[in-house]
């Protein structure tokens, strides 16, 4: 019954579906949560900070009953080290997002442990290919949090990076969030779907309470994609990423005034003063365009087990049998 | 074998692949041609000029082989008086598109021909469906030509325009270009596809033939959405849509400084004096973001069957069976 792909005999898993080792929020609780659920776990490192990893990592080991999981960096932030010392703790895979995998992939390679790579444009796919990637994750614009500010729209992107990818599975990303963008992944000749902000809002993430139920409220259309908010905050994020949002007080004084927001350091200070004082959130609100499907907070291993029933079921209504 | 859907059953027709009714090319032949190919071929009638009707119509009724055919309006663009003339034509369908199809909804339903609306964000769904739509097309931003500025893209946007409208049929349309597109279409529960750009590059197509191979030969990154040609060419197009076109010399001087162009009128002279010299194709070469999955130029009713038959296979090998 269950939808097997390269990506699921690959790691051994039941479900094509894999969690976005979003930075900070993919904890070690989310991480075993969507790996007992029978999809891979991705642990959200960010940049590798130790302290992080060694309070995630227990938990991580403690509750995830045995099942395959990974860790996901940015390339742009992390360093040769904390991908060693990661991958002595034993992961199935590791995954670089964002910035030049080039360093890193080689050590991931002679590890044993899959190397996944994220990619946003045909370029990077190309070079995914070149290093010999063992999943490629073909990102769409529609994601959540970071992205490129040059994006490409997931539905006419994932079919373009599996042709050029073949045989390397790959998993498409942004805008999924529930069973039926799942089986149009796989309908797009994706081997599985990674999901970042419909996990956000589960039990198991380390997102503020009113983060999550944010996500639940919100609509996709209000999203919006720009680089305000890591500006005002003062965020090392590279200028060639954005990053899509929930609506927040600070887009709607300086959407489009990006390079005025730059120059102007009170305005970065008021910014940091307003979450201080509780005015605003701690983070951005990152949120994609499958918001609209996102309606509930269920456990995340749950979630994992019914949207591989809805991806089946979709996959059997769309083949009429 | 054929895929059913709640769009083939209304219509009688074979797949659950529609052609988007581009004002202008989507003419008689081509129009036929989808039809005879076992879809839904829709004229594309733009705003209703009676001489270009008077020559297409005859061709299609000459081509179609007694097959159902639909024809598409522009609703900014359009009066009822065009839309009537046409429904005494006999088609099984009349759409509109970009504006308010409310002066026209119920000329169509009473005329018992099939109404079909598209929409561009969920304000618009909602009013569809009010208005009493019989399909409901969801064009996302990926999308050749013209669409809504503040646009959604196709993927995550299906989904929840299907379970706005339901029991309504919907179509996806918008970076579908491809038999993987079709099957991802119904895979989010769509009852069907409407391609646009994958017809253009058709020996049917009425487009000048450097366009229809520049199609094939563009690189969906490299298309882009604004409203620089428009303003150059001085179509009446309403500001709230832009259209993405492939590249063109007029975009890079004139990207991201609309309002400037608007004010100058010595630069739209020189884009006209252009056309009239022949330096720059008469029309906008527009295309979609589904142009990299674009690579031959195929007669549009071999393309139907085979884009159908793609997509069955897809849905197979994607659900495992």
């Amino acid at each position: 019954m269950a939808l097997s792909t390269a990506f699921t005999r690959l790691f051994g898993v039941e479900h094509p579906i894999a969690l976005a080792p979003m930075g900070g929020s993919a904890g070690g609780a989310l991480t075993a949560a969507v790996s007992r659920g029978g999809g891979l776990g991705l642990l959200g490192s960010g940049n590798g900070d130790r302290d992080w990893l060694s309070r995630e990592l227990p938990v991580l080991a403690a509750e995830r009953a045995g099942r395959p999981w990974g860790v996901g960096f940015q390339a742009w932030a992390v360093d040769v080290g904390a991908v060693e010392w990661a991958l002595e703790q034993g992961p199935a895979a590791v995954m670089l997002s964002f910035g030049d995998p080039g360093p890193f992939a080689e050590r991931v390679r002679t590890s044993g442990a899959a190397l996944i790579l994220q990619v946003t444009d045909l370029e990077e796919a190309r070079r995914a290919v070149d290093l010999g990637a063992d999943v490629i994750v073909a990102q769409g614009t529609e994601a959540g949090g970071h992205g490129a500010r040059q994006g490409r729209s997931t539905l006419p992107f994932v079919p373009v990076v599996a042709d050029l990818a073949a045989p390397v599975p790959v998993l498409a990303a942004g805008g999924i969030a529930d069973g039926r963008g799942v089986a149009a992944a796989l309908a797009l000749g994706a081997a599985g779907a990674l999901l970042g902000t419909r996990f956000q809002a589960t039990a198991e993430a380390l997102v503020d309470p009113a983060t999550a139920r944010a996500i639940v409220a919100g609509r996709s259309e209000d999203t919006e994609r720009n680089r305000v908010l890591d500006i005002a905050r003062g965020s090392r994020w590279p200028a060639k990423y954005t990053a899509r949002t929930l609506p927040h007080p600070f887009l709607d004084r300086w959407r489009g005034k990006e390079t005025e927001l730059a120059a102007d350091p009170e305005a970065g200070r008021s910014y940091r003063e307003a979450v201080v004082r509780g005015d605003i959130p701690a983070l951005p609100q990152w949120a994609g365009e499958g918001a609209d499907l996102i309606t509930d907070l269920p456990s995340a291993a749950d979630l994992v087990t019914m949207l591989a029933a809805q991806a089946e079921d979709a996959l059997k209504r769309a083949g009429g049998n």
